[in-house]
């Protein structure tokens, strides 16, 4: 066992692979996904095991080596200019160094007497955030969670608690005054429809908030919405709003939301896990106009900061919201073991009553990390310069006769079809699944799609500073050539499928 | 932009991080914790930022050195034979590596398409885990998540979906026959309880069950403390057994609570966290006997198989179950664009619908590495000797005359108090929590505390193989010389706290 552990060990290895994460960050090659059969790599994967099971396998330099290939190889290909298609990037590669000290160390954020740095770097970045953010200093909070459906999650929890302080206790028993409900753009995230049912508030009272045809919520109708859900019964206790939709990176107008909330002392929560980083751009932070009257706010690193998954910070204007999500601490029988009865200057920076999380991985260190050394600017600079390239792209698929460009892009999402001159309306849909799906597999871009209207379209989320105009016109060009092949074998031989109506 | 995403650079920043890493995986010294000031720190971490704010600042190897320096140098030290007080541990180093090329892929695991080795590896661990726990290969199903907190939060929204299906549409209105309740031995984890809370069930509809001096649930009065509840009009969905409590790591007795459970149409979920490894023993996975009756096992990979926090599985019995922890996949409005309306035999293998992460880290390429390189022994040896070193402290502290050793061991956590003769019962609480922080801030050894009967307790866990005999000599010494010095500066200067009674 002690050669498992040996220091000379662990640096021979990192001699075998840090040259290949080299070669990996090295590869800027235009190309799509290499869709393997999860049967095929399942053999293969299983083929890399060692059968060896009564004693310590010997090492085998090889057998890691093919593992860290056969890993680098396969999925998105994040620092490629082909992958266009999710919301994850190719991180800055010395995130990534940051975060092999954390599994080294392995010390959790939750508690400071663990993780001392890294519970200081949340303080850091929460004061440098928070400032853009514009909420006081002295009174908001923030805590890390693993990820943006989690940070909806709690802050929903801390909503509801905050309504009916009755439930965490008495459960429906002691929910007063009226069936908790929330309201939701339609084009909200599923983790927020999801957690109402989660939270036993009840997915059926969820009051959808109307969107207009580029998918922000439409202001006037909200509270006519709100009227008409108190007039059955309902009490809403948290409205959550968009920094940026999935769909389309859609910004809510938070400001005139606010508006309606604030009178009726409804909670406003802002899912900005993709938008949310638009703060740190001076060109681009107007999107949130209004952020600094919503009473949380939702901010995934690990999207528009590039860092590694996940890294999510969930900031709350008023910090005593933050401790009613989980009511009382924990303390007291059962959890002794990491709850101090009387708080100290160190406990006192404890967040474990404060996130669903007990252990949690110190996932602030490689964005505090990249802000200490490189500043601001490295974010801003990539977020406009992403953003710029959107608008770009906009302009150029317009241009185009067969293209069908669905909004103007307010962050890094776009949404549009292929759609030439002579098609069936009824083809619509399934041309544009086709088309995504072609050309993940045997093309060179990694497109999504997602439903527009109840249609599917194809959508580039782009997060890859190196992408050009080349690429965008190469895109276009491959898009088009695979759909006039997919409409020529259809026309070929029409199958039952062929027929579908859109959805 | 360009040089900061530059390979080269990540190069030189590999050849500086590594001889530090190296460095400290080397240093084997005792020592307890070098517990911080957090504003002392904060100042340090804060004058290690850069001032740049209009550009990108030009990287300087220095800053970061130095922060790669305060980091290894702050917070716990888990290769230290002096840490003995979490249930997290020096990680196999190569496990850092593999997270080091996760970091750098950023490929989540939640859906195929983007992550296709981690997914792929996910069934493959799966396979070989659900193999020891003995459950149908055909049937289980297993997801990664952050953390056993929130693996038990998830197995009990799958067991309360269960029991009632209307309670994710409804919420409240959606209960029939009777009111929601869990029961859990009173030495559950505190996210169990607190789960209560979150899902709407409430924390009032907790019915505790008895356990005996060892921390394990008093099988023979189960049936009782349910019917009792069922007499009071509760109906309880689930029932949470403990497969190592965190206080003092005892096992309750699965075969006989499932006895009463199944008869009852009751879910059992094992929360075995920190014990679920044992499984991997032959010596020692007795202590799960019963668990193949479990309907679902929560089981940490970054306790007691020694890879970087989190890494969460959580097995369900029926993998049908784990679809129904969230209702029917949240497609349709708003998630078209993760969710595939026709699913292949790719979206097969995704996960999102099955746990709370959307964009979720690929936290068993460490641990699935680690098995294919060295296969299951190297797992086997370290948790039979850790288990062996803690039994050994067992019978050294049992020697003592000054010290109680409060239960025999089940696997490597240890509680037991320092108690010299001529000690005030009233005395004992306050000396305990003295003696840990002491021990702490000065000594070699940090060990962690917990409440027994309401009176504090020091508590080892044992997680580093090369803690010896010389070792635990040391702490037994440096505990009664800690103890002592306490004593006497108490006796010289009683101060109201002295006077104190334990809680």
């Amino acid at each position: 066992m002690a050669s498992v552990f040996d220091p000379e060990r662990f640096r021979e290895n990192i001699s075998n692979i840090a040259p290949r994460l080299e070669r990996y960050l090295a590869d800027r090659s235009t190309r799509g996904l290499d869709l393997v059969d999860p049967a095929v790599l399942t053999k293969a994967a299983r083929g890399l095991m060692t059968t060896e099971r009564d004693r310590i396998a010997d090492f085998d330099a090889d057998r890691l080596n093919q593992i860290v290939d056969l890993y680098t190889g396969t999925g998105i290909h994040v620092y490629s200019p082909g992958y266009m298609g999710r919301q994850f990037s190719g991180v800055v590669p010395l995130a990534g160094l940051v975060d092999l000290v954390s599994s080294v160390v392995n010390q959790p954020s939750t508690f400071y007497e663990a993780g001392q740095l890294p519970n200081v770097a949340e303080r850091l970045m929460a004061e440098e955030l928070g400032r853009l953010i514009g909420w006081d200093p002295g009174r908001l909070a923030m805590v890390t969670t693993s990820g943006g459906s989690l940070a909806n999650l709690t802050a929903l929890l801390a909503a509801r608690n905050r309504a009916f302080p009755g439930m965490l206790a008495g459960g429906a028993a002691g929910v007063r005054d009226g069936i908790p409900a929330v309201a939701v753009s339609e084009e909200v995230h599923y983790s927020v429809t999801r957690a109402a049912g989660v939270l036993g508030v009840g997915e059926r009272q969820i009051v959808r908030l109307p969107v207009d045809r580029s998918g922000r919520v439409r202001a006037d109708r909200v509270a006519p919405a709100l009227d008409a859900a108190h007039r059955r019964g309902l009490r809403v206790f948290c409205l959550v709003a968009s920094a940026g939709t999935t769909s389309m990176g859609a910004f809510d107008p938070l400001a005139e939301l606010a508006a309606v909330t604030r009178p009726r002392g409804i909670w406003l929560h802002v899912d900005g896990a993709h938008g949310a980083s638009l703060l740190v751009s001076r060109r681009h932070r107007d999107r949130l106009r209004g952020i600094e009257h919503a009473d949380s706010l939702a901010w995934d690193a690990h999207k528009m900061l590039f860092v590694p998954a996940p890294c999510t910070l969930l900031f709350y204007r008023d910090g005593a919201a933050a401790r009613g999500a989980f009511g009382r601490p924990p303390g007291g029988r059962g959890a002794s073991y990491v709850f101090d009865e009387e708080p100290d200057v160190y406990s006192a920076l404890d967040s474990g009553d404060q996130n669903f999380e007990c252990t949690k991985r110190p996932m602030i260190m490689p964005l505090w990390t990249l802000w200490a050394v490189y500043g601001p600017a490295l974010f801003e600079r990539k977020i406009d310069r992403l953003c710029a390239t959107t608008r770009h792209a906009f302009r150029m698929l317009r241009a185009e006769p067969d293209f069908d460009v669905l909004h103007e892009p307010e962050a890094n999402i776009l949404c549009f079809r292929y759609r030439p001159a002579d098609l069936e309306p009824s083809a619509l849909h399934r041309l544009q699944l086709a088309v995504r799906h072609r050309l993940r597999g045997d093309g060179r871009f990694f497109v999504s799609k997602v439903d527009v209207g109840g249609v599917a379209a194809l959508r580039v989320v782009l997060m890859n500073h190196r992408i050009g105009t080349a690429h965008l016109a190469q895109l276009i060009t491959e898009i088009r050539t695979t759909g006039q092949r997919v409409l020529r074998e259809e026309a070929a031989a029409p199958g039952p499928r062929a027929e579908r109506s859109p959805r």
